[in-house]
């Protein structure tokens, strides 16, 4: 093993919403302190942790302050700036997950590029740089298609279908970026893995969540999900080829669908601790959280064994109101955010159903 | 339910230790914010916390701070000063549990004579305020006998065995302040039940411990504790009247004797969270913290069935220098307090080491 973080230790997280809060409620678990780095004054993340800066995650004097007390940095979102990794390489810190995970993660062209380079399906898709590319590439594809931008959309936002060609041109100049255009996937079922590798190379993966997402965002992850052996196993090799590839250090999350004759292709990844593994903090003996932590920190993965079947489901705006009748229901586990306002469809939490296996 | 706190109010916590730190973890998932007070620069809870007032428990200012950000205040450790609840209490402060069960828990004497009063059996006992008293009592108790001061002892400290009728006045010297004598308990084994009042006056009882002490300091708890259907039964009878007599709100640990022929008697009740229900932190849907914070907060109690037998195990002075090896064996979840410095016998951290049931 490279090194492994001693208790009192401390981890340096960008980000201060709710997934950095619970990887600092994970690392103070095991002994470590945390400090945030955010823009925001009054984060979920900050709240929990041991220090906070506030700043803009490229301003250089809190990314120096940031390096200087943090033994290991990682980041709760994918979207961190190259100049960012590249400020905090230069002062010497280690930056886990990589460089090279950031950077195909954040440009849709790149990342499945990379996927099928290490012998993992994907829709099929082509980079296009302007209207005209836009429509030849809609002429060797087909329609319909999907079309995104190279960078910045989640939560399907930065997209859209283009069901006729003669609407690709108008579809590119909507977007106003860089963009890729997918072909469609006749999945039946969106799956997900949720795996991690240490820095001594070792691998875990948690069993596959089914996701179902409602106006583009997450909605519920059934885990472990009804799947065949062959599914299970495929899936775990698709987050081993992946992991080895970028030469990972962390959790990651890879989104599948699921075809009728069973085959998995790689929608995205998310080089983090996702959404579709929030079912492991109260489904699993060691959770998503606790594993990043683990492996950022050098210490062994925790076993990866579903403890009992778990219903996710996300608390969104106001939904979150009804927190008095869901924690008073049976066998219902709830995590609550802290976040102050209540915006129509912002994450504010989520409950896991448990039943048994 | 007299209030229910909604998500962002704030639980102020007297007590920067252990305790503290896995309450304020627990209140964080429900999206509470949490506020220490502690004469503690550096204390673990604080590290994990919103906001830290650094001062002595009874320093008025800090006391008044602390009762402004918080919407109720509650403890880690039972011998709160008395003072210290008054100046509470006339700021208007909502305090849980309340004055009269640290007034009972910090007296042994007057603990012990509470619990006969609500119909609950403890092992003989008289207060002995003098050399002669001492004397009298061992005449009438006989030896060998347990004395022990009525306050502030713990883990085995203050207090010690009279093994001879003639070394009572001896042993009365050498503890050098008001005593309780208790008479042996014939006890097979130490059992303990954690459990809890709401607001609303529901109870909730987690399965027993079974209690391994070494040197006075516990050492494992097995749970859910092997025990017969009427054990069970029997214990939660008495947690429920001590609950009930005291009007109690939060998390209550009651210590048991379990004797020969399976009578239990009370040896000591601790008005908090309690180091023989850490291993609800992985055996039980709802752990020990989060259930305090439940209650105390006015939320409804989570369920307290296990999920798989536990053994929990004290990491003790440099005994968490394992933590490597610890992390890595499979079925353990291992939790680290964050304290800078392991002294001989300190609680460093504590393992849960899981079975199915």
């Amino acid at each position: 093993m490279a090194f492994a973080l001693p208790p009192g230790s401390t981890i340096g997280i960008l980000g201060g919403g709710q997934l950095g809060r619970m990887l600092a409620l994970a690392a103070a678990r095991l002994g470590l302190d945390v400090a945030i780095l955010t823009p925001d004054e009054d984060s979920p993340a900050s709240r929990v942790a041991k220090t906070t800066f506030v700043a803009p995650y490229d301003d250089p004097d809190a990314l120096a302050a940031l390096a200087k007390v943090s033994d290991v940095v990682t980041f709760e979102f994918e979207n961190v700036p190259a100049r960012v990794v590249e400020i905090l390489a230069g002062l010497g810190a280690v930056v886990a997950p990589g460089a090279k995970a950031l950077a195909v993660a954040q440009d849709r062209v790149d990342e499945k590029s990379f996927i099928n380079s290490v012998g993992v399906s994907t829709v099929g898709f082509e980079g296009v740089n302007s209207a005209i590319e836009c429509e030849e590439a809609v002429a060797r594809i087909g329609v319909p298609a999907l079309l995104k931008t190279r960078r910045d959309g989640y939560d399907g936002k930065g997209q859209r279908w283009i069901r006729d060609a003669k609407d690709a041109a108008a579809a590119f100049e909507a977007l106003g970026a860089p963009c890729i255009l997918e072909a469609p996937a006749p999945f039946v079922r969106e799956l997900s893995v949720v795996a991690a590798r240490g820095r001594d190379g070792a691998v875990a993966a948690f069993p596959l969540g089914e996701n179902h997402h409602e106006n583009g965002v997450l909605r519920r992850t059934l885990a472990p999900a009804a799947v065949s052996p062959e599914t299970e196993e495929a899936a775990q090799d698709i987050a081993g080829c992946i992991l080895e590839g970028l030469d990972y250090v962390g959790v990651l999350a890879v989104e599948l669908f699921e075809l009728e004759n069973g085959d998995l292709l790689v929608n995205e990844i998310a080089p983090r601790v996702h959404n579709t593994g929030h079912w492991t903090q109260d489904g699993c003996l060691t959770d998503q959280f606790e594993q990043h932590i683990r492996a950022v920190a050098g210490w062994p993965l925790g076993p990866t064994t579903a403890l009992a079947r778990t219903e996710m489901t996300n608390l969104l705006g106001s939904e979150v109101d009804a927190w008095t009748l869901l924690a008073g229901e049976p066998g219902v586990c709830i995590h609550l955010y802290g976040k102050r306002h209540a915006a129509p469809g912002r994450k504010m939490g989520h409950v896991n159903r448990l039943t048994s296996l």
